[in-house]
Parts: C-alpha cells; sequence; structure tokens
C-alpha cells in the first residue's frame, strides 16, 4: 500500500498514444479541440440548479451520493448503500455524517482505478477545485474540508461554472408532465446561458411503468385533453411536444426495454390503447403499445422537427433487494442484448425515407456497432449513432465505438459526444475524454496514413462541436 | 474547408503500425507479398468485361453507379438516387448527366472519411489512373476528363487491367440458370487470362425468392429433368454443377438468411419440395427447404468436390421504399445476429468428417469468430473460415478478424483473401489491404517475440497466395 | 519452408508492447510479479499424480494425448485420432507407437503459430526441458528422447515439478462420487503441497447425461441418503460438500449448458425433483431442474461458504462421429451464445445481497463482458467475474476481458487468473501469460496517463497474488 498523499497531476498526454508519431499528431489535432465550446444535446442536470443558482451542499450530496455510477462501484465491493446515505424508497435516509460518508469513499477510491469515474472524479478534483494530491483515506477529510469551503464561493454557484465550463447549450430532460417551472424562470431571469428540456414522454407511454394511470390522469388535467380516448392521448402528446418546443427543446428522447416499432392502423391501435387505458394489457401488448408508441412520435417529430432519441436495451431495477428498499436508479440497471433491424423496420417503412425526419440510436450492446447500427446508419437518411453510451462511455468504449462503426457508418453519420450526465461537474471531464479519444483515434489514422491530417483536423472539429449542433438541430 | 487541391499520396507504410519497430518488420513481410500474383476465388466481376474486352464507359458509370458501398453513404447523408442516375426498378433512369453526378460524389467525398471506400477509391485514382490531386469539389472535372481519357486507352481495356493486376485467376459467381456463354467465349477467345465461374443456386433454392417459380421453369428447361420432382430437381444440380465444373468452377456460393440446416429423411425432403413446389411453403417450411438444401448441396460437393460457401446472415433490401422505387442491391442490406452451433450440426452429423468435403464458413456476425466460427474450424477437419466479409473488410474488421479467430483456428484453417466485388478496378487496392493488414498483424506476433520472423514470413505468404489456392482448389 | 533446426528462444519482453514507453513499464511491473507464488483455484490436474508421485510416461502421453487443445487442431487439419492413438470411447486405442504419434504432431507443429498452445509448449520445451532448438520434423526425435530422458530424472516427478513451479495451493476438481482418496493420501503422505479438491456436482444434477440415474444410485449409497426423494437428495449434497470442504475445498464449481436459475416454492421443486428421477423429464424440465439447482446450491454456500463458480454457455461434444467413436472430451466443444441477465435474476433475488454468498461467473461468450457481466459484477456485492476463459484465455482474449471489464467492474470485482488445465507442465506458462498480459494491459493504462505506476504496481500484484486467495478463500 502506498504510504500517505500522494501527488495528482492530470498530464497533457493523457489519453493520447505513448507513440511519439501518434502523440505528436493528437496534440495537434486536440489543440484545436480542446477549448471549443461545449454542446451538451443530452443530459440529466437538474434545471433548478441553474433558476435558483443556490450553492451546493457538500462534498458527499455534490459527488457522491447523486452518482450511481460512484456508489454502485463501492456496493459491489460490499459497501452498504446506507453507509452512504443514499436516500431510500420511503423517502428516508440513514443518518450518516457526510463526512463519514465521504471517508468511506477515500477508502475505496482504488476501487476506481483505471475505470471512467476515476478520470472524471481526478478530473474534477484537479481542474474544478485545484487540488493536489490524491484522494485516499489519508486525505479524505483535507479533500471533504476543501471542496465544501470551495462550494461557499460565489465561483461555484451553479451559473458560474457553468459559464466557466465555456457551456454553449445543455439540454435537460424532464418529462410530459414537467411544468418546465424551472426553465421558466431561468428564461425570465435575463441570465444568458442556454439551458433547454427535452421531451421524454416514457412515464405517459410505458404501461408497466408502476405510475402510468396516475400519470395518464395527470398528462389530461395537465393539457385538456380527452387522453383516455386514442386520439385526446395523441393530441395531448403534440400540444405537449410544442410546448417544450417553446421552451427551447430540439429532441425527445424514449427509453425503452428494446428498439420495438409497430406500424398498426388507426384503429387497431385505438383499439390497443384502450386495453392499455383500461389497465388490462399483457406484457405482449404493453411491448406492441410501446413500439406503436415510437412510431407515433416519429410521425409527430416529422411535422414538428424534433429529433428522435431512442436508448433501448436496459433491464431497469434489476436489483430486487436495492429496489424494494431503496427505490429505483440506484446502480442496478444492467443492458441486454439488444436487435434493431426487425425491430426499426416498422417505423423506417413509414419514415425511413424523410426528408425531414432525424432518429439517432443509441445502445448499450456493442455488438450492434458493425453488425446492425453502422449498416444501418450508414443507408438510411434519417438515421445517425448517438456516441457510446452510460456503461460504454469509457475510453475504451468510445474507441470501441470508432474502431466498429467507422467501416459501415463513417464519421459523418455520427452526431458528436453526449455526456448524459447528472454530474454537472463532471462535464467538462467527459467532453475532454471524448475529445481526446476522437483525436487520439484519428491520430492513428493520420499515422497509418489513412486520411491526411488537414482532413482530421476538419474531422476532430466536426465531431467535436459542428456535428452535435447539426444533428440536434441547435445551430 | 482546405481551399483547392491537395495533393493526393500513397505512403509507402500505409496500415502499418506507427512503431518504428513493427513497420520496420511489416515492411519486410509486405516485400515478399507485395507483387504476388492475385488470386480471387469470389467475387462478382461481370464476364462478358473478359469475353468482349470492350472499353469502360465513363467515371461515373464505372466507378459510382454499379459501387453499393459508395451511393449507400452518399445517400445515407440525403443525396437522392436519382441524382447519381442509379437504375430504378421499373428499368428507367433518371437524366442525369453522368459528369453532374461525379461532381456531387466528389462533394461528398469527405463523407469517406476513414473508410474503406475512401482507401480503394484512392488507390484507384493514384494507381490505376495516376491521379495526384485529392478528389474535391475543386478536382471534380479534372478527374472525370482524366479518367474518361484514360478508359478510352487500349491500356484500360478488362483484359489489359486484368493482366496489369497481375491476376491468376478471378471466380465470377453465377445462377444455375446461366448460360455461361461469357466464359465460353473467354476459353474460345485464346486469352490465356483465367476466368472462372462458380455455382450460386439461390434463385433456385429459395422459396421465397419473387422469381422462384419462374426460375424453377427454367431451371428444367435448360436441363431436361422433371424439376418438379425431388429427383428430378437434385439430378438437375447435378447436372448444372458439372457444367460448371467444366467451365472451371471449383466451388459453389449460397447466401441463405441464417445458418440453419436440416438433415431431412428422402421421404420427408421430397414431401417437403412438393409442398414447396406447389407454392404453399410457409415461412418456416421455407426456412426448412434452405436448410435442407445446404445438406443436399453438401452432399454434392462431397461426390463432385466443388467447395462449397456459406454467406449467412444478411436481411436483404431492407429499406421498403427504395426497394419498391429501385429494386434490389441498392445499399440496403443490413446484417442480422446468426448463429451457427445449433444451425450446421445437421449437416456436420453427416458430412463433419468428410475428408473429400470442404465448408467455407463467412459471417456478418462479428461476436461469432471467438465464441463460435474459430473453435468450430478448429476442430472439424471439414470446415475452413472465410475472410472478414462485407461491412467487415476494413482494416479494423480484418484486425479484428486475426485477432478473434487465431487462438481457436490458428492461420491455417483460414483461407486467405476474398475481394467479394463487382467493382473490377479496386481488386489491387483490396488485395493489397489485406495482404498489409496481414503484415501489420503478423509483425505484431514478431514484434511482441510471439512468433519468430522466419514463421511470419511463411505465414504471410500463406495467406496472400497458397491458403486461397489450396482451399479452392485452384492450384 | 525453413531448413533444419530453428533456435528456440523465449524472449524477456514476450508478451509486452513493443513501443518503448511502455515495455520499460510492463517490465518494471512484471518484475514485481513473476516470481510470486502460483495460485491455481480451478483447475483438472489429476490428484493421484500428487499422491503416488510416479513419473509421467513419455512425451506423448504426458504433452498430446491429454491435451485437447493440441489434438484439435491437428484434427481440424486431417490428423485422424487415431494416429496420435487418442483413446476410444469403447476403452480401445489404435496401435500407434509413442514416437510415430509425436513426429506427427511435430510435422504440424506450424499450424499453432500465433495460438496460446504454441507459447505454452514452447515454455514447456524452453523452461522445463531446457530446449534450445525448435520443434519441427526434424528435431521430432531429438525432443521424444529429450523429454523421455528427464522424465525419468527425479526433478520431473509430480511433486519435485509442484515445488519447482512455486505453486502454493491448487485445486482439482471431483465429482461428488470421488471418494476423494487421492486427496486423503495426499493429505496422510506428510508431503507439504497444498492440492485441495473442489465440488463439481454436473454428474448427479444434469438429467441429461446419460449416466445420471446410475450416478444418483452411487449417490445415495456413498451418502446413506434416500437421494431419490428432494429432501434426502439436498442433504447428501450438504452432506458430500461438508466433506470436500473437510479435504480441503474452498469453492464448487457448475458447468451447464445454460446460465438459468429458478426460485422454485419446495413443493414445486420436490415436484419436478420426482420427474426427474423417474426419468421423465422433458428438456425444458431438465433445464428448469438444473436452473434450480444452482439455486439450490447457492443457498448450501450461503451455509457453508463456498464459494459459487458458475461456466456456463457450451455445447458438448458437438461433432457425432467422434463422439460415437472416441466419446466426451475429444475437443469437440463449441461455445454458445450465452445470457445472464434475466438468467440469473431469479438466484439473485434470493442471494445477490447476501454477505457471505459469492457467485463467480465465467463465459464462452464474449459479447458479455461489456453488456452483462461487468455491469452485474459492478452492482452486485455477492457476484465476481471470473477471467478469460478455455477459448479465450490467450493474450488476446485476456486482453479484451480487460478492456472490455473494466469500465463497469474495475479490477477488483475480478479473481486473478485461473489455468483450468489438466496439463500440469503448462502451469507456470499459463500463469506467466496471464501476469504478462495483466502488466502490458496496465503499462498502457500508464503510458496513457490514466493511473499512476505504483498504483499500477499494487493493481499487478493484487491480480497475480491477493485477489484469487481472497475470491477463493484461500488465504
Amino acid at each position: 500500500m502506498t504510504t500517505g498523499p500522494q501527488p495528482l497531476a492530470l498530464h497533457d498526454d493523457r489519453l493520447f498514444s505513448s507513440d511519439p508519431l501518434q502523440r505528436a499528431i493528437a496534440r495537434r489535432l486536440y489543440a484545436q479541440v480542446a477549448t471549443l465550446p461545449i454542446v451538451s444535446p443530452h443530459g440529466h442536470t437538474d434545471p433548478a440548479w441553474f433558476a435558483h443558482n443556490a450553492p451546493f451542499a457538500n462534498a458527499t450530496e455534490l459527488l457522491l451520493v447523486p452518482d450511481h455510477y460512484v456508489f454502485r462501484m463501492l456496493y459491489s465491493q460490499g459497501v452498504p448503500l446506507d453507509a452512504l446515505g443514499i436516500p431510500r424508497a420511503d423517502g428516508s435516509r440513514a443518518e450518516v455524517d457526510p463526512r463519514e460518508a465521504w471517508r468511506v469513499f477515500a477508502e475505496c477510491f482504488h476501487l476506481f482505478r483505471g475505470t471512467p469515474s476515476s478520470m472524471w472524479l481526478n478530473h474534477v478534483f484537479h481542474e474544478v477545485f485545484g487540488l493536489r494530491v490524491r484522494l485516499d483515506a489519508s486525505t479524505a477529510d483535507l479533500y471533504f474540508d476543501h471542496i465544501n469551503d470551495a462550494l461557499r464561493q460565489p465561483g461555484f454557484l451553479p451559473r458560474a461554472l457553468f459559464e466557466r465550463f465555456r457551456i454553449e447549450v445543455i439540454a435537460t430532460t424532464e418529462s410530459p408532465l414537467d411544468p418546465l417551472e424551472h426553465h421558466a424562470t431561468i428564461r425570465e431571469s435575463g441570465w444568458q446561458g442556454r439551458v433547454i428540456t427535452a421531451y421524454r414522454p416514457d412515464a405517459v407511454i410505458d404501461p408497466e411503468h408502476e405510475q402510468f394511470p396516475s400519470a395518464l390522469q395527470q398528462f389530461g388535467e395537465l393539457t385538456g385533453e380527452d387522453v383516455h380516448r386514442w386520439d385526446g392521448y395523441l393530441r395531448a402528446h403534440r400540444q405537449r411536444r410544442a410546448y417544450f418546443a417553446d421552451m427551447g427543446a430540439t429532441s425527445t428522447d424514449h427509453g425503452h426495454p428494446t428498439a420495438a416499432t409497430a406500424n398498426l392502423s388507426r384503429a387497431e391501435a385505438a383499439r390497443l390503447f384502450d386495453t392499455v387505458v383500461r389497465g388490462n394489457a399483457s406484457a405482449a401488448q404493453a411491448e406492441l403499445f410501446r413500439a406503436q408508441m415510437l412510431t407515433e412520435m416519429a410521425a409527430m417529430s416529422v411535422d414538428d422537427g424534433l429529433v428522435m432519441q431512442l436508448h433501448p436495451g436496459c433491464f431497469r431495477n434489476h436489483n430486487l433487494g436495492v429496489f424494494e428498499r431503496y427505490g429505483r436508479d440506484k446502480g442496478a440497471d444492467i443492458p441486454l442484448r439488444t436487435e434493431y433491424v426487425r425491430a426499426l423496420k416498422p417505423l423506417l417503412d413509414r419514415f425511413g425515407n424523410e426528408p425531414n425526419f432525424q432518429l439517432i440510436l443509441f445502445t448499450l450492446d456493442e455488438s450492434n456497432y458493425s453488425r446492425e447500427l453502422a449498416p444501418l446508419a450508414g443507408h438510411y437518411p434519417s438515421l445517425l449513432l448517438g456516441p457510446a453510451w452510460w456503461f460504454h462511455d469509457a475510453p475504451e468504449g468510445m474507441w470501441r465505438f470508432r474502431e466498429q462503426t467507422l467501416a459501415s457508418g463513417g464519421f459523418y453519420n455520427t452526431v458528436g459526444f453526449n455526456d448524459d450526465t447528472r454530474a454537472f461537474l463532471s462535464i467538462p471531464a467527459r467532453h475532454d475524454v471524448a475529445r481526446r479519444i476522437d483525436c487520439a483515434f484519428l491520430a492513428k489514422l493520420v499515422a497509418e496514413h489513412r486520411m491526411d491530417e488537414d482532413e482530421a483536423a476538419e474531422v476532430a472539429i466536426d465531431l467535436a462541436y459542428r456535428l452535435p449542433r447539426k444533428a440536434y438541430k441547435l445551430g
């Protein structure tokens, strides 16, 4: 074991190849993208932060408790969630001194060696907080005090950080039931930061969500539509989409268990919806309804121009004991094998060649990159590939994404990086990793004489900045 | 954006590692294989080219219109197929000036950055046509004129190119219904180029092909057999296989949706065939019939010695709108997840240990390389592995093929490279990429002290030349 | 072809990157683990070797006949199993001079170029036997004589090799029906070598094993329990597990076709067992029974602390002709696509959060590393990841394992290396390969500034020594 505090450094060449030729090229490419503004078209930051601009509470509440990447690893090695103060399903919380929770984290920080969490966190410690010793048991208190002191400074308020991070635009994600009051507050505040929303209707689309009936009820109250009949339900979606678009949204997002789509007749869809509304839908009918709704959402996108995102293939809340005690989103979501070719055909049969339609596909099943997704995106004008996502947004995962999608999809059917995070302070770190990996990947192509360096420089800027602006209509 | 024409170069070390040690070894290995004759045992060039030796029409008709790798990428980024003059299903064609189509292509050439198409095309531009500036909007006309001028020279006639490319033997692919007249013409012409055929019976085997009934009718007329009865149908296959073998064929090729094989009794197979012939086959019966026919083809191979190739796992003509307007083979074929272990068992139970039987397996599902295909080929004497195919014949795909098949399959259960192309001019480029990647892969093994360099040199020659000759019985 | 004997060398830097920076780091990391004792928690050596300490017979019987990695490759290239003297199912054996078999092997040794077998064998030749020329046709006799001479020396007796190899502990694998007499002999002999057993109950759990009825009969006789009734059957398992634990076992091992688990009520399970015992189980019922038994084994592990290992996803004895003539385990086992997320849920719903329960998961389907296994192990406290296994324990496979599990699982949810071999002499070679690959992998992380070298050094020692001792409770 190491003894005492060790220095913490962020090397200028991190994530570049150690081959001197590739490294030199990567440096030159990176120099052109390092300070470009951050375009964050998909994420889960809380708009209330930017609406109210209140200080963050402390290191534990800011960096540990909300980050399931972090606490799932600790849990996997036997740390009880209660020891970290993770809130329970019933709203209660173990009485844990945040400093004690931070110490547990610090003692376990070696578990993250080599993982993206370690890279992101060290970036935050070093760049945001100016720390210069490594986190371990011996520096836990130093960290906790130092971070908490910083959080009381005006420079660490949400809007100040937003500006310091050079965020050009950030999208949050809201349910159709969300009044978007925080977005309205931001807009009315006169602050210039661009915080937009995205339409995420899963809660009012998934018949198997435990809150579907009450969500539907609310959906009707909010829109004044008869949402228990098919036509009214669709009208309610159109109405809310329009409101979201007014509040800056340029995209919708759909987190379904599979990529299944359907293309039912109006009468069939209405009948299915009746079954769903009556709470009588079987698992197969629930799946069919979600599938049909993807196609309905696509139809609305053709009309209103919102870019559609599909994030399928996750078994949510897999751990029964954790779900019962702590509820949803506690680090127990596990990827599933996912099929796209047959699943998307009904939707693509209708809208695959629509000039005004863009569907961005994500996957948690990397075996699809070269087999299904790159070939699909390399043919259909309506399809683009989202970046390496969630479990795969590590350097290795990003590299595999490029290696496995380049041949059939090229660079220009991809959309740049999504940070997809609620860990606000890590956003610069995550975009920096993505830019470095793309530059390292391009440097290899240049060093192996597959592309000229001037071309690679253009691609690097496209991936970091131009493609996300274009794909998400943020220009 | 770059301004004005940029130089076009093919670096001597392209595709080799930038690590100096690996690069030096790769150079030495490559020097031994660079100028070996091309053995092309599987492809789709048109035998009429070599029979009639007529000049190619122009750059667009030669390089753009027939190459679905190229136009699918343009289409994916919103270029209408009509703007390229792609023929429609009804035989009509948008009136497009080939020069205008070429300009569209040139303006979009950046879309191919990093893809194999860019490498192949630049190789053709540089090596075949002697161009020394990059293709872009500013050089589109220069390219179009230069290439068209060249195509009028005798050195650019098909046979002259065949010889210039040092092609030792090339296989085309024909249906059993093809009279092979072009092959006969070549043979009678006295020209020494070795152009052989391969037996591709899908059209008379797949009950779900829209032209199956008429193809069967023709099959009967051509062979004089009663092909609507099981015995006659099988005799017709044997007869045509013998004729193909007479015309040089050493192999058959089978492009089925799955790798399913079956082992029905004679009576069961005859009953199934009756159902198929009456047009009453369900999807499951059609699949079973294709499965049974693979085993029947294997039985014939045991007798006549034709090497069998299986190319499964593609969803053909996935884009409904494109299929309806432009017909088959318009860049909308998409790979499917594919299973081999259970699928092949019926066939292998009968012929897996036959000394006179060789089945070469291909895949579009790379997850099978290490899991199913290399272990199968590393055990069964009748099985060999075809190279990285179609969507996977890029440098990265070739590298993954070697990395994932080496441990269980070794080098000697693989069969060298297939170019599998109708883009005749790109054949040297494609073989060159394959040889370079194999040398780069071997150089890594040598540099990491897993193999001596004299062994690697032998393997390099085996992969480039000896193994395809042996596997396809072309020696 | 090379002419005459070539030198055989093991380079000090083998398997390290040829990049000078990475290589230098790898060397330093490796220096810390190169001579650590071997912890071999899972394998298939014969305890009789260590009990009786008799000399091995000859090169062919020691290195060729028992190693299906080796003879499957020869068989795949047309060498008959009889030519190697592989025993047949009926107990007979072709009369083959071991020297002749060895010559066949030597002539075919080039087939192994680049494979792990070649690396392991060359390590054995060089390090164990001191050979300094490469094996080929010209050196076959020299090898055969040299090895046979060595095997007659006291230094090549099993116990002497065990000590020379610095084996701290080795686990063998036995059926519940095994009396463990060899383990008893070892214990009584006073020899200090630690040879422990592991509980592998497949033969008395799998209703589809052809010897299940007789195995069950024996199981009852051995334990005195009424094993044809559910309660007695479970008691018999508990009794044998306790005996195995007495004989040093710290783990159980389960080689099922799939990872399916079940969670039936006691009454349902008892009814299912009755069906199984009567020999009436359908394929689905047999699968359900195996699934239920995994959960029962987990329940027993919670009580007795034996670590549970699950090795699913293999189609055993795929080659019908070879199975009929030569029986089981003749190199014809082929990996299958495997699912874990839904399959393990019943077991994990019961025991996934049990502090006293450890389940080590293996796979032959690498597509699961990043998709299912690393996310599962990176969340559940009860789950750990076994290393790259069987067809995947080559340098490339080990590298993929680390690359694809690091992000979600980290290093500390893995358990170090398993040699999983019956090829006793290759054990040091296999552990050396694993240590070198882990050091090379860590060196890349250090060279790319993702980890400091002092951290990497700690991880290297953890992976080579501390984690297997901890995961398998061998400390």
